[in-house]
């Protein structure tokens, strides 16, 4: 064999998998690099969206290097409350103000946010909130961080501000199926796939799901607030884009996985609530 | 039947059932009531400890009036990073400042927090590191309030603060397995259940639990510090602990459920770590 012939031989095993560890070449190097993670928050942010795949982070964080950037208008307190927002077809903006309202800690701002490997968007009422108050800020980063990050990673309808930054344009993409005429309103040249739990489409990552609870038996016009299933849907998310960054059965991703007694889901497409939703075939809009 | 009698009987049924909504009067008074609830958080508590649970009031909030106060030795920013600890039988405190370290804002400090009617302590690298630097913040704290909130509730080990407190003496309590040890060695006359979720003791709820993950296997003294699936159990305990507040079935607390799509386990005493653990017999300290 040349030597030529067998230096692209190696090339070719580099991209597709070092045999020694299971893992890819991109893998090999995620495993040494530090990834840099932000989270974008507002106000009206969905607790879990954030906190549940942030328990995946935040475990694999001591075997693998990381940081994490929280991000919003200003750094500070932004709180889960969220802001008055006019509901279905009503006129009025509603109150939650009198729901809990715990409070994560941002660390950058918009303006001053580091270099980012990672960015996700998690949902909320708050998307609802800045769409209505004509509020640009969280769309307007991702477009201006879109080409520089490796992964954008959406939570529930986290998704709108995907769509609105147009870095769904052209892809594939899911979203919380009680908002998803609300959501796949925005945009264009987006393939909206209902029957999954998460969609992945290059660098791009978006997480479903809505449950048929009796919120929306009594008010189907709440749902398109209603972002709670979709934080678990973002932990199954979670780990399937954690086994893709360092390997799959990664010895440090399913340890943590069980440390958390978490089963993900694993299946993207296993989605029974795009039936109960009523939104079982795609959409291209 | 005399006046008196059917007032007793009438007493009676209110104490145990209203018939018309099944809730007990407590119940009945806890749908109607501002229930106040105090988070206590210190340096290097487990994320999903607070935000599993809280994420279970925070939708609860929507149906059931509640306020939320976070309280921490001052109030502001309070990180999940761990400060530095000593681990096992290590005599230099290990460095867990590299992981991530996302940030709840604290509303309140220990000094300052208003009146409570439930306090929920998580679990965490940070309860070893309160120890270790001799902080007895959290536990003067619960031992402060105890007489005056109606619930106690620890997830993983934080129950080595109530233990601290004096609250857990002649009660019954649960607590992480992997830091049984160490957890099980405070206190005293306090009956220490193994296998169990959760134990519910009067006015005190300790969650439990820590499953077996690779970290253990490759090194059982770092098992002290993991609490991260009793944030699983914590959510658990929760769903339990609500259905407790409001009623069994209460159509709010099952549709929320529903709505995040958590499954919750409803046997306190199915615990099959216990035995992974070896921890299956009672202890009484």
């Amino acid at each position: 064999m040349h030597m030529f012939s067998v230096l692209l031989a190696l090339a070719g095993l580099a991209t597709v998998q070092c045999a020694s560890s299971g893992r890819t070449a991109d893998q090999q190097v995620n495993s040494k690099r530090t990834i840099s993670l932000g989270i974008v928050v507002f106000p009206g942010f969905e607790p879990l969206d954030v906190f549940g795949p942030l328990e995946m982070f935040f475990g694999i964080s001591r075997s693998y290097k990381m940081s994490l950037s929280v991000i919003a208008e200003k750094p500070g307190p932004v709180s889960a409350g969220s802001p008055p927002i006019k509901v279905g077809n009503g006129t009025e903006p509603q109150d939650f103000g009198y729901m809990l309202q715990p409070t994560i800690h941002a660390t950058h701002s918009f303006a001053n946010a580091p270099a980012l490997d990672i960015v996700l968007v998690p949902g909320g009422k708050g998307n609802v909130a800045l769409e209505q108050n004509n509020n640009t800020s969280v769309e307007d980063f991702i477009r201006r961080r879109a080409n520089q990050v490796d992964y954008l990673l959406s939570v529930c309808t986290g998704a709108v501000s995907l769509a609105k930054a147009g870095v769904l344009e052209g892809r594939r993409a899911t979203t919380n199926k009680g908002a998803w005429a609300w959501v796949t309103s925005h945009g264009k040249n987006i393939t909206w796939v209902p029957v999954a739990r998460w969609v992945e489409d290059g660098k791009v990552w978006t997480s479903s799901g809505v449950a048929a609870g009796e919120h929306e038996a009594q008010n189907p016009r709440m749902t398109t607030q209603r972002c709670n299933s979709d934080a678990i849907k973002g932990m199954d998310m979670a780990y399937a884009f954690l086994s893709h960054l360092y390997g799959k059965n990664d010895k440090h991703v399913d340890g943590w996985m069980n440390a958390v007694e978490y089963a993900p889901h694993v299946n993207a497409h296993w989605d029974p609530y795009a039936v109960v939703h009523k939104v079982t075939a795609s959409i291209s809009l």
